[in-house]
């Protein structure tokens, strides 16, 4: 079985450091089986991926890219809290990705699967979940998408 | 006992067949006692009931129609996951509403309750739950209301 | 070891009476472990802190003394559910901040330090947790924040 740093490569991405968090809260929490990851935003290598609304200065593939970058931070808040192999996740439970929109923009959804594909593929069945897409007016730093997660402990 | 299809016959709606996923997630995860459903749109027959924003082009009352239309996708989402009866579900816990608003738009809470309130006529006790509503900017499809929930298994 | 109420007068600060909700839901529900608080706006003796969007009509500091200000309802509805010492309450897990937020406004984690911060003071170690900070078009009577929670039960 490969692991997720190899299936992230296959992606040319790899596992970075976790995430710092943004104010007065911490990355990971969980408690009584039950664990929630604090809201991500694309950043690489400290910096933002892109920046503004998707539908307007960042693109639809440039949103899902986002999305994606975006994700990766999550899988690495988790390998902060877990280990690489994430060791003590049984499953991801649902996914809340937030796209900062244009007036005209619909297709948050679409957004969203540059996450969610990603969470399948480098996570499998564990990474089933269930999700909420929402289209914000403008989110912290002017990143075009944040994504928070709540999941299962083994 | 009458059944949930009565109840919602009683208000002139019934259970349609649960809703499709609009990306790459499923309609609804449970683990460990506890259970989410996806976002919600305001479908019927795979169209949405009004599209645009609340206080604009929508209005409160269609804003009401429209999250009630979500809260019954909701309910076949988890028909779909549990049967007619939600046998499996000990009750709600937690409804957010999205409400997509116009600028000066304030009645959020009003909109929510549209979908509060047919949760509480067909579940009853069970149907209690917290709540967020916020205004967005724009949701998928130009939707005018998106929701989603937590559940508490039996 | 001082009280919550205690810890609030050292800010100049008063537990009041848990909030009524605004619309057809309950301020707390918990179930298996797991509870959650309904979304509190920053009002006091009934009046919002402030009104408008953060960056606009209201600045930085004043909207991160309304997100402090929802945060004191946060730990009132859970007074009312659990006594003034929160006993049933072991700990925070999770804290959702929404800002209604200027298009040109970005600094929507600064403005969710003033809950966070408050928490961790008034709750310790147990005040610990993750968080997901969003800027939204308008909120439920033009209020400038709007937060809710997700903690574990004793």
């Amino acid at each position: 079985m490969s692991t997720i740093s190899e299936r992230l490569a296959a992606r040319d991405l790899a596992l970075p450091a976790p995430p710092a968090p943004g104010g007065a809260y911490v990355p990971v929490v969980a408690d009584g089986g039950i664990g929630f990851v604090a809201g991500q935003l694309p950043l690489r290598d400290g910096q933002l991926v892109a920046t503004g609304r998707v539908g307007e200065e960042v693109t639809l593939e440039q949103g899902r890219a986002c999305a994606e970058a975006a994700a990766v931070n999550l899988l690495a808040a988790l390998a902060g809290a877990y280990g690489e192999q994430l060791a003590g996740v049984r499953r991801l439970l649902r996914l809340a990705v937030y796209v900062s929109s244009a007036p005209g923009f619909h297709k948050q959804a679409a957004v969203a699967d540059g996450a969610s594909e990603l969470l399948a593929e480098v996570l499998g069945e564990a990474g089933l979940h269930v999700r909420t897409a929402i289209g914000v007016a403008v989110l912290p730093r002017n990143a075009p998408v944040e994504l928070d997660a709540t999941f299962a402990l083994a």
